[in-house]
């Protein structure tokens, strides 16, 4: 891959990064969100985006080229022209076409000249998305196809215009890895994972989590990964806690034109709204009634103007986690706003090993968050460090106090386990946990001890325990001695 | 109580409803949220309160009272022009001052006169607030004190004012429901439940759901209730979830004043944010380091602002979810964003039966959001109605497809467990659920088959299951067949 982009901090598998777009001369901070613009219509005129904070918008080239007028247009003005916006402009080739409609008239060679020719800040190749419950065969028939035309976008004269190259891979997540991996060897520069737009429409977010965690082990850290089509706002956290760096959304405007309004909690219908729960510009000004009240054109943009702005909130949001190192703690809170996207959180936690190797060991405060959290890497990796820790004597670990009988007494905190006194206040063992600790958590900490143990099995270990269920309780070696203390601290 | 509060809809302990106040001529839509004004200083200045849908207003007639230039002036012209408002006003009595300070030098009756002639639309008497520590007997003591000056506060003129009955008890909840119980017997109008400050300040959120929970108690359905004190917009849905029906908020601008940043999730700090991670009109205009270098006048206006702007988008959001039957479903969001209110959260779930009661049977959608949604109250109505249910010959519970060797084939569906074929599509049982299932919904499911199979006791059951746990398979009544299905649908 090329050297365009650069991580400045990291949270989970996220990360904000610095992605250079030489032609036109700017730095998009990452994650991003690339509002679409279709080049027939304007719901928001691109030159408000920026009042919006959109740094970088999309388009189709395809569009354009099949456009005598706009294509003349295109050519002799310059894309950035046609779409009245300064700033870089990403723009896509006709392979969402390609999908719906089973053909286009366009070669790799002829759109790739014909982006780097009106002037597209990075441009992308005609790759074959493939439906994703395609069989074995189809997909991998594709991918060689979507391969080969990497490999021709790679040879075509570009200028100092970005190329993507797609990852496709069906729903095979090793030919996910196996995808990833080969357009990391190009010396293309953006990397879109492709197709996953049903998957997206169907709520389908376990799945969506296996692809795209699949094309990141075969990516690797450094790519710049663009996860095509993510366009609701309650999907980001999740997809940037997994490290995608850009999203595109036509949703803003789709779902406008059809009356449906965003939330990070999912969609709703304005003609179902008596009050808008949102405190953006057009919710504080206008109520539902006006709304529907006002003509389609006016409804439409305000409405796309609110989607605008949730969505654009959540990125800052999501970079401001990121900073902070509580990405994980808002992907929870938007995982336990909807049950697919539970889903989706459940399935990225079964990755903890991989998280784990991203993750950065010193954040502002793990929050438990519910019995989910007892599956976060940094429980895992807290369990790691109990293996390699030596404890001679007699040692008490304890949810109570200190006590003369043992050589050493460690305070005993669940989901961690065991807490060597050293590392008292040091994240994440500084973490807020609710008094009504779950089942899983008490779990996890029983896991905690054990590790504790094996690591030490001359040491005599008691266990001083407030009220720990069984099914915990049971979890712990047979070789520790288990104490009950009284219920109030 | 008087008569001046209609319920229009309700959702869990939840309800949107109408307060009228007289005296304003105005009918005030619940939840709400009134922020507190200081008469001595406008953060906000209150003419533009409407423009962020503010309602109605509280603020404390005693500091008027001891103020000889501001009294006159109140005397003279009136409260409204005092403090530029001309919606409904709601007036705090110096309790707060007295639970301060010791002592203040003025009598219930003689507040309750100043406050019917400065022209206030809801009075409040000088009730004791009692530290939340506090021993029973100083509860006992307080407790009595305040109810005789609920009796003065009832034999005072106070023409059409509404008048407050506040509700104290300490965190004895006994004490709290016989308050509860006593207020509700008086002539008053709305009744704030009081002293909770400092438990909400320590994040105490367990400690004030028992209190408020048995202040609900002893009230009733019918009585308004102002939760005082509860102005950050993290705990607003939680307290309405138990049917809080008003809130006030100094928060909003004596946060501004140090530099903190309000969010549905927690509080920030402006000197750590890069970004506002936030869409509302101040947050889409701004960048926080703008705000660090204007004066300082300006810069608590604007983060008052955004203060005020996502704590009354949280208000809307409420009703939203009133109205849809998703106040349960936000509750559980905001519970799974800070580990305190996870407590709080879970220790409203321990009332299930409580809320039970006052929950409507159709909403929207169940959503299942967590282990901890396996608790909640539909689960529970589910359960005890499958006593009700007979079942003859022999009946499969399955997961899977019917099957002829069974003269009867239900479905099976955690967290509910048997769905009778008739109810299939009412709600919850049309509930949304995650793929990954985990173990307190598997557990309820069975809760639910025993409750199916002690109903029917001559009735052969055989339960079809795809992944149960060993935990949930435990809990099966020993008569029941259990088998195994595929792992794929």
């Amino acid at each position: 891959m090329a050297d365009s982009f650069e991580i400045r901090s990291q949270d989970a598998s996220g990360r904000i990064g610095d992605l250079q777009v030489p032609r036109a001369d700017r730095t998009v901070r990452t994650p991003a969100l690339l509002p679409v613009v279709n080049p027939h219509y304007r719901t928001i005129d691109p030159d408000r985006f920026e009042a919006f904070g959109v740094e970088m918008l999309i388009t189709n080239a395809y569009i354009i080229y099949q456009d005598e007028e706009l294509r003349a247009q295109a050519k002799s003005e310059g894309l950035h022209e046609v779409i009245g916006f300064d700033g870089p402009i990403m723009t896509d080739s006709g392979s969402f076409q390609l999908a719906e409609y089973g053909d286009i008239s366009v070669s790799t060679e002829e759109i790739l000249s014909f982006q780097t020719a009106i002037g597209s800040d990075i441009g992308t190749p005609v790759d074959i998305p493939t439906h994703p419950d395609a069989d074995r065969e189809t997909v991998t028939t594709d991918l060689a196809e979507t391969e080969r035309r990497l490999e021709i976008a790679a040879s075509v004269e570009t200028e100092d215009m970005l190329v993507t190259a797609p990852v496709q891979g069906g729903t095979l997540p090793d030919l996910r890895e196996q995808a990833g991996a080969t357009a990391a060897e190009t010396e293309l520069d953006v990397f879109p994972i492709g197709a996953v737009v049903p998957l997206l429409n169907n709520y389908r977010y376990a799945d969506v989590v296996e692809q795209v965690m699949a094309a990141k082990r075969g990516l690797g850290t450094a790519a710049p990964v663009h996860l095509f089509g993510a366009g609701h706002p309650m999907t980001f956290a999740l997809a940037a806690a997994m490290g995608c760096d850009l999203f595109d959304s036509a949703a803003y405007a789709l779902f406008a034109r059809e009356g449906r309004y965003l939330t990070v909690r999912g969609t709703k219908h304005l003609e179902d709204l008596q009050e808008f729960p949102c405190s953006c510009p057009v919710c504080t000004n206008h109520e539902p009634s006006e709304l529907r009240d006002v003509d389609e054109e006016t409804r439409t943009r305000l409405l796309a103007e609110h989607n605008l702005h949730v969505s654009m909130a959540e990125i800052r949001r999501i970079r401001s986690a990121i900073r902070d190192g509580s990405l994980l703690e808002l992907v929870e809170a938007r995982a336990h706003a909807h049950p697919s996207l539970l889903d989706g959180y459940r399935t990225l936690l079964e990755h903890v090993e991989h998280l784990e190797t991203h993750d950065r060991s010193s954040k502002s405060t793990f929050f438990y968050l519910s019995a989910d959290s007892a599956h976060r890497p940094e429980v895992l990796r807290h369990h790691d460090r109990l293996d390699r820790l030596t404890v001679e004597g007699s040692l008490l670990l304890t949810e109570g106090r200190a006590d003369d009988r043992f050589a050493t007494t460690w305070r005993l905190k669940p989901p961690f386990g065991p807490i060597p006194p050293g590392l008292t206040t040091t994240y994440p063992l500084t973490a807020e946990v609710p008094e009504q600790m779950d089942t899983p958590g008490y779990v996890a900490a029983a896991e905690g001890v054990t590790r504790l143990v094996e690591a030490n099995p001359e040491t005599s270990v008691t266990v001083a325990q407030r009220q720990w269920p069984d099914r915990a309780l049971a979890k712990l070696p047979e070789s520790v001695t288990i104490e009950r203390l009284g219920r109030n601290p």
